[in-house]
Formats: C-alpha cells, structure tokens, sequence
C-alpha cells in the first residue's frame, strides 16, 4: 500500500491533557453538506440597548438595578447552578453515590458598550477584563477548591444574551475534567521533573507547525490532539500556576494576544466567531502545584464557514471526538489570517 | 440550615460507567430562556422524496443507484471517516503520540419509508432494524475490535438527511468511552463476582423512581447520572455480552420497547424528538467479558420544549457535565407519557 499520510489516512491522536483520544478523518473533509445551517450573527448591535439586562443602569430580573459601570461588572448569578449554603450530605458506596456540592456562579460583563467582543476591545479595556479575571480567582480561590473562568459566546454556544460577558463559577470539589489533568501533569511531572504543558509550549515553538501567534510571554497553537475544528490552546512561555500569579507586564501581553486570537477567529469566515473558552489555574487545594501550568481552551463548533458547524454526536458522543481536517490544517489558515478586525478593516 | 434536598440543592453524582460525575443544579430549571430557540421539525415528509438520497432506486453522489429495497438497506458510507486500508505506523512515546486507524463506515436505511422514524415502524418492521444490527455486528465484529451502532436523529443532532437511518462505524482500537467502560466494569466485576449493568437494572426496577418503560427483557430508565436532561439508558434484565447474541424472542422485546421509549420522546413535546442513540457490545478482542452488558444510550438535547434546548458548553466543556432538573424528575415525565405516538392519537 501506499505509505501513511497524515493529511490524508485515518489516524488517532492522544490528548496527554486529558489521557484520551481523538479519531482524526482528514479525506472526510471533502463531503458536500445537506444538514442543518446556522443563522450568521452580523448585525450590527447598539452600544445601549434598553432591554438587555446586563447594559448599564438596566433592571434585572430580580429587581437589582446594574450601576453605571464604566469598566468591567460583577455581579452574583441570578439564576446561579451552585449555592454557597447547601447542607453537606454524601453517599459514596454502590451504584447511587452523589456528594452535595457549595459554590457560587456570578457575570462578568466585559464591558458596559453592548455592541463590543474581546477582538473589539482595545488592549486596556482587555487588561482590565484580564485584571479581574485575577481578581475573581484570586478571592474564590480563598473559599473554594476550583475557580472556572469562562465564556460561552454566541447563541450557538448557549449564550443567552450579546453583551460581551463571561462568568465564573466556583466550587467545592475539582470537577471531572480537571481531577483527570491532575493526574496526568502529576505522572508528567513525576517522570520527566518539568511541567508538561511548558515542554510542550516550548517544542510547539520550536517546530512551528501549529503555532497560530505568539509574542515573548504566551503562545496560541491548534493543540496536535485538537478536537474541534478550529480549536486553540493557550499557553504561558513562563513557569505560572494559577491566574491571579500573573503580573501587570504578562497581562498587558496576555490581553493583547487574546486579541489577537480572536480577531483572527472573527477574520476567518468574517462572522463574529462563536467560541467557548475557559480557563484552567490549578486547583485551590492548598498543596503546591508544580506540574501544573495556567492554561485556556477556546472550542469553537465553525467547520465549514459562518453557518455550517461540526456536530459532535452519534460517533462522538458513544465513542470518541472525531475531526474532519488536520490541526495542522486547521493552524494554517489560522495563522495566514490578519490580526485587524475585519470590521475596522471595512472603514 | 435546611437538611439537603436533592430535588431541590446542587449535588454531584457519580457515573460508574464512566468513573466521571455530573453536576445537578434542579433549582435552575425556574430560570427564564432568552437564549437561542431551535426550529421544531413538523413538516409531514412524503413516503417517497425524488431528491433522497436514501430512497430506493434514487442514485446518491458517487453514482451508485440504491436498490427497490423493502426493509433494511446498507451500504458502505460514501464519505467514510475510517478506511480498511490505511498503511499502519504509530509514535507511542512523549507529546505527540499516534496510531493509524483501519476501519469502516456504512449506512443503514432503517425503511424505504422517507417519511417514518423508528417509533412510527411497525413491531416486524423494527425487528428487521434490530436484525441488522445484529447483522453488522456479527460480522464486522469478526474484522475490528470495536462495532459502534448508532442514529443521529434530526437536524439538531447533526443528521444531514431526514430519511430514517442510523450508521455503523467499526474500528481496529477500542476509543475512548468505550475503554473507560472496560475499566470500570473489569473493576466492578472483579470486586462482586456480577455484571455491573445487571446489577443496576435489578436494583432500578426494584426501586421504580427511575424507570420509564419496561418488559420481561428489557428495562429503560433515566440513569441515576444522567447528563442530558432526558437522557435513558437501555438495558436488558438478562445476561447478554454483544448485540449479535441476541434470540429471536429477545429481538421481538427489544424492538417492542424501542418503539415505547421513541414513542414517548416524541409526546413528550409533540415533536420528532432529536437524539442520538448507540449501542455497547463488548469490545471483540477473542477475550471473554463476563464484565460486560449489551446496552444502549440516548442522549437527545431538548429541556424544555419543541424549541429549547440544553446547551454542554463553556462550564460544561471545561469543567464537568451539568443537568437543570433531576434524573427522578425526568422519569416522572417521561413515564406518564402514552406510548400510543401522537401522529396516531391525532386521527
Ligand atoms: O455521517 P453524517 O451523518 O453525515 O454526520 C454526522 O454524524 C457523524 C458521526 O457521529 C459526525 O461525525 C458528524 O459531525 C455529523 O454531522
Ligand atoms: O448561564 P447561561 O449563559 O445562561 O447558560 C449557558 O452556560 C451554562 C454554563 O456553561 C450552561 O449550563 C447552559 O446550558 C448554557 O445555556
């Protein structure tokens, strides 16, 4: 037979993350598409919009009035998936364990313009969303196990509302998918005496074939075990564990290539590019983490163009992620694509 | 404070199958939805679409005309994401580890009937499905390590064509879920001398909080770890290791109670509900798995209506899966549901 072909031949890639796999189908991306189509989101959005319960000096549903906020707004969930007061109960035998869970869930608006993204914002208003991600982590870090940062944008991703926010949940308990990346980084750790998520920055670096961006402090790559289509990875070049450890220059660093990443994002098929991100600091737990490296997911579903997705179900939801082009691929087109927002580009 | 009330506080529950947990947060089903809505598909379809291609005696993309088939109908995928005849290599050490996949991918029709689904088949008309799952099984089970059965149903779960069909995908490497699954059942097998899987199924039908349907053979409950909101699992109440080892009474009962749990998806919101389901026959390594029980998932999207949906994103994607009501909740539902299907009830 011919030899192998990574851009052609099905293979499976190992996510050391997370210790599982990734069935990679590069020929698949040649299919024609009869499914479903998404709406494209490109209005164009007011800066205030009367109706929308996060924008400055609106009512919310509770009745709280938001302030005249001028930077970035935190606030407690009003419909929050975790509560601080839970009474503590627990069964941990047989095939009906369950534990309670105490935590809390609050908004972060990113700021008060309702027609803004992150690749829309300037650095300093990006610093100043970075700064309180910090700040956030910094305090539920004090009373909780694991602090989760994220972002779902875009209704495709289960967004309720356009104004740009994020939210942070915190908890008592670190959850699934963290509990098995300590355990992983652990066994790296253990054998190798570096943490793995630098060694591999550094070697991604170095070979440059998935590397989307960079700058001297972070790197963004399409991970070689990628997932979605357009998935990213971002990384320190430096050794930091958690958040809220980051200093005002690697701040000012991290806020510009998250511009970076996401303008490029909104730039490839000229849509505002629906993502969930998040980011992974290490657990609260008051043991030192050295295996452990501060580090964002961005999971954007686009496969195709602004309105046809990658569905991840009957195959991927029994068996395995499963990936219609190569993170290779998909890194390329990334990295060709402009880093000025094809909006500020039209003028 | 309050005692802990699980109908009511977040708590965690733990999915032996998986060796993973879920968040339960049921007080967060009052909150209002201002989020995407889905498009409820209620057209009535025609028996026969000339532009299927599906339908008997239409031709599909690569020019090959399906056949006047009157049951089942299968064939090989015309854009496989596996192929039989990939060159083998691998790279198993440091951080970007590979193996080639051999495998394949086909199609099966499950009517000729372009405007039925599986809960509007007759009892004889499943059972032919459910002989060719068998079909499948058997024989590619003697070629890959892994058969995956399984049907996207509806345009929100990714299905490209509305014909009623599912797929079958087999592989030389058993993937990720399915492996985890050999742990843990392996363990549980080792520590009770008995099938994990029909232990669960006897003691669910002797509690009766979270089943939906059952027969002499089969039982469908609402797991105990449930992550979708409705989502059930399949089991049988006797011991079965793989699909194709079904008998010909046990082919009749299961296609009985397919047709009451599909029937009940679809009253539930008097719509084609979308799921996607698939089936687990133990891994065909020439290895006995005593462990092991043939079982099915479903895991369909839709919380609270026709339209909205649940959305597995940003907390969900990085951290671990959330649910908005309990599983005991959704088998209430789903278990006072008729299994007369509506399209019927209607005339
Ligand atoms: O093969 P289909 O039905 O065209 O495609 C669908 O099912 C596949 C298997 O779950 C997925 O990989 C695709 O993303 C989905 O759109
Ligand atoms: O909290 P939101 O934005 O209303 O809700 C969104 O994000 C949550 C956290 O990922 C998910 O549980 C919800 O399914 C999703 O719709």
């Amino acid at each position: 037979g011919t030899p192998f072909d990574p851009t052609n031949d099905p293979h499976r890639r190992y996510n050391p993350l997370l210790g599982e796999w990734v069935l990679v189908s590069p020929h698949r991306a040649k299919r024609p598409w009869q499914g479903a189509s998404e709406e494209p989101n490109n209005e164009q959005k007011p800066s205030y919009d009367s109706t929308c319960y996060l924008c400055p000096t609106n009512t919310r549903v509770n009745g709280e009035v938001n302030p005249d906020y001028k930077g970035t707004f935190v606030f407690q969930n009003d419909f929050a998936a975790l509560k601080q007061d839970t009474e503590q109960a627990s069964e941990k035998k047989g095939l009906f364990q369950f534990e309670t869970e105490q935590g809390c869930s609050r908004v972060i608006c990113f700021s008060p313009d309702h027609s803004k993204t992150l690749p829309e914002l300037s650095d300093e208003e990006r610093v100043d969303v970075v700064n309180t991600w910090k700040a956030q982590t910094a305090e539920l870090g004090e009373i909780y196990r694991w602090v989760q940062v994220f972002e779902n944008k875009g209704s495709m991703m289960g967004c309720s509302n356009p104004h740009p926010h994020g939210q942070v949940w915190a908890q008592q308990h670190v959850p699934t998918d963290p509990a098995k990346k300590v355990v992983q980084l652990q066994q790296y750790f253990g054998e190798n005496g570096t943490p793995m998520l630098l060694d591999y920055a550094e070697q991604e670096v170095a070979k440059q074939e998935r590397v989307v961006c960079q700058n001297d402090d972070w790197v963004v790559v399409v991970p070689y075990w990628a997932a979605w289509p357009f998935e990213t990875l971002l990384l320190p070049r430096f050794d930091v564990q958690s958040m809220h450890m980051l200093s005002d220059s690697q701040s000012l660093s991290l806020a510009k290539i998250i511009g970076e990443i996401t303008a490029k994002y909104d730039n490839l098929f000229e849509t505002s590019f629906p993502y969930s991100m998040g980011w992974h600091s290490a657990p609260f737990d008051s043991e030192a983490h050295p295996e452990w490296t501060l580090h964002a997911h961005f999971f954007p579903p686009l496969l195709r163009s602004a309105s046809v997705r990658k569905f991840m179900v009957g195959y991927e939801m029994m068996a395995e992620a499963q990936r219609d082009l190569t993170p290779e691929q998909a890194a390329d087109r990334l990295k060709a694509l402009s880093t000025v927002h094809y909006k500020k580009r039209e003028n």
